[in-house]
């Protein structure tokens, strides 16, 4: 242990001085990707990290790095990081919150003159929402190696205006190659997004890993007919069909201890009151931490499918496997939570982070703390100045831990 | 029985010209109600009517009458009945066919020079299909009294433009009240929309009535969440309730021998792939041709729908009584089927037709011919020549019998 400690109060005022670029009138935060809000978000960090004494740097994809040496010039950084842009109608934490920890953590460094063996780094990844630029977590994704740098670069917001042609305009295109950078271990601080920690009634979710996704497209094609003229038993209704889909597709996952699945988009046509629907268009997203219970979910969407009357038509459009984090990572964060008097709670994130694609190159870690009511991507999204000052304290703990581990072991 | 007999060949001539006017490249016809191709047929009905010496009247809601008098001065007509509006993608036979086969008679009689005791009129009523300007049968409605003359002739279409300025403008606002022209009897003769004479292989349906029908509003708010982050047990899917809710209304009709349901709406909110729904809007037909059994599956719906979690909150938005036609015409209509060699086969409508209004002012009957595949609404809708002729026949005997019968039962 050691006697350095985060300033509650100094990171609750970066918070809330960070949510003044993009204040929206409902008390929330817009600053959409490569928006010239988003780039007085970014000046506002860079500023913040230059008086503390950091190196700035920015790759190809504007992920943006600031770099506070070590003693030792052979070890690799440790990395805190999540992403300054948000939800067009977002809220002031979600991505934020962990970018403000990492500048919490560099200024009690700082201000302790306290240098660790390896150096630190915090980052705040491109585009993470993909609110404006799809998919989601872009600059992560390309440094993960997930994406290639063209598709991330050619990225297009609904105008047509290109991710690259965006980061020139605001400045923040980097000369750094994207993904060759040095990382020794990352940690993303993050609210949880969801109501578990909050029930539970303890401030740190110690995350375990990040649930499987596969999203699917799936259509019922039916026959339009008169309601009025056509006998139940000479229809083919795809509403019924899909309406018997959708509760189907619930049980696959609540008779799981932790599964999850959500039909969010119903689209039927011709959507007239005294016609039998003639098609139905759906969404289904399947969720488990668990690959080869998520391979069975998705196994048994197939076969309630093609035994509905009409059977329905299921085309898999996305799959990301179950994310594990890295063991050490994961004890540190724990044993670190204990030692600051809290009892951690193991968690399984529900939804995708930076943290994913960096655990392919890294090892890697997360930590949540509760959110009010589990809300987010929502401009009502509300934390606790405790909890908030609880995770910094955390994530500080376990950077010193890892930054300063005698024994450097190779990834 | 008399030697007066039909002309299928001609009636066949005559509904193939008339729908040239507004033929649609897929074979079908859109002859929307008040537009200037309504106007070119109501013209073509005029023409005809006029040349086999008929009179023509028009009143206030455009409703177009021929008449061929009586050799009684005393007589009500016996009036023949449907619409020449088509849908916007509609058929050629839908409303058309009753026309035509009014005008069929009418020819038969002026050819045989056969004075029949009462009047003989063939009326075409106005926006029967209300695609146009909704509700439907707004033109038979304002006749029978269930509209008021200001209302139909206030009808807006999407433009903002009235009933009452588009009948002037096409020349079709008569002098005539509406509602005031006697009718002795009123029988319409139509397609039956459905698949059940196509199934019985017996041409002739004879109508005994027309379903009551109730429409309702169902809304169903639930709580907008993270799919990924919001676990099962914590969630308010609108989704999943709305889903139950349409297999219970399919239920509530399948359980009877003679109900029908249909939820033919279906709108949910945010409709996000990755968010459970926070809302679902959604409608209700419900038919019966009995009015107590038709509340009794009211009730259901709405037990239901309370019992639902989250619950439905559902609004009655219409209510249309069955309607159960003239014993004597009735009887009339199977006579004359039996009288041509057809097994004539009982059926209740399950659509609603400008007899139904009529049926408030008059003794009133249908029959219906089948239709290929029970396919209306559509540019497909297709009937035999045989067929056409077969229900235009026992029209013309039932009329014969109604014109010429030697009481005059008071009404």
């Amino acid at each position: 242990m050691n006697d350095l400690h985060v300033d509650g109060e100094r990171l609750w005022r970066a918070l809330h001085q960070l949510a003044e670029i993009g204040a929206t009138e409902a008390g929330g935060v817009a600053r959409v990707a490569l928006t010239d809000l988003d780039k007085l978000g970014r000046d506002q960090f860079v500023e913040w990290v230059t008086e503390v004494g950091c190196s700035v740097h920015i790759d190809q994809m504007g992920n943006l790095f600031a770099r506070r040496e070590g003693a030792e010039a052979d070890r690799k950084p440790v990395v805190i990081g999540s992403h300054l842009d948000t939800q067009p109608t977002g809220g002031k934490f979600d991505g934020s919150y962990g970018v403000m920890v990492g500048l919490e953590v560099l200024r009690v460094l700082h201000e302790a003159d306290h240098r660790t063996l390896a150096p630190i780094e915090v980052v705040s990844w491109t585009n993470e929402e993909g609110a404006r630029f799809p998919p989601a977590m872009l600059g992560s994704g390309v440094f993960g190696g997930a994406f290639s740098l063209e598709s991330g670069l050619g990225a297009v917001d609904p105008d047509g205006t290109t991710l690259g042609d965006e980061l020139l305009r605001i400045g923040y295109s980097g000369p750094q190659l994207c993904g060759g950078r040095p990382v020794g271990y990352y940690i993303e601080p993050h609210i949880e997004q969801g109501p578990i920690l909050e029930a539970s009634e303890h401030p740190i979710g110690v995350v375990t890993g990040v649930q499987g996704i596969r999203w699917y497209d799936v259509s019922i094609n039916g026959t339009e007919a008169h309601a009025g003229t056509t006998p139940m038993d000479r229809r083919t209704d795809a509403m019924l069909s899909a309406a018997e889909l959708v509760m189907e597709i619930n049980k696959i996952a609540t008779r799981r201890a932790d599964g999850r699945s959500t039909v969010g988009v119903f689209n039927s046509t011709p959507g007239s009151r005294n016609t039998v629907a003639g098609s139905v268009n759906l969404s289904v997203d399947l969720r488990h931490p668990d690959a080869e219970e998520l391979l069975h979910m998705s196994n048994e969407l197939l076969v309630v499918a093609e035994n509905l009357s009409p059977a329905a038509s299921v085309e898999e459009i996305w799959y990301s496997p179950p994310i594990t984090f890295d063991e050490r990572i994961v004890a540190r964060i724990r044993e670190s939570a204990s030692a600051a008097g809290h009892q951690p709670v193991d968690i399984v994130s529900g939804a995708g982070h930076d943290a994913v694609y960096l655990s392919a190159v890294a090892p890697t870690g997360m930590l949540f703390i509760p959110c009010k009511d589990g809300l987010s991507h929502n401009e009502a999204e509300s934390i606790s100045q405790a909890h908030s000052a609880a995770g910094a304290e955390v994530t500080l703990q376990t950077v010193l831990l890892l930054a300063d581990e005698n024994t450097v072991v190779a990834h």
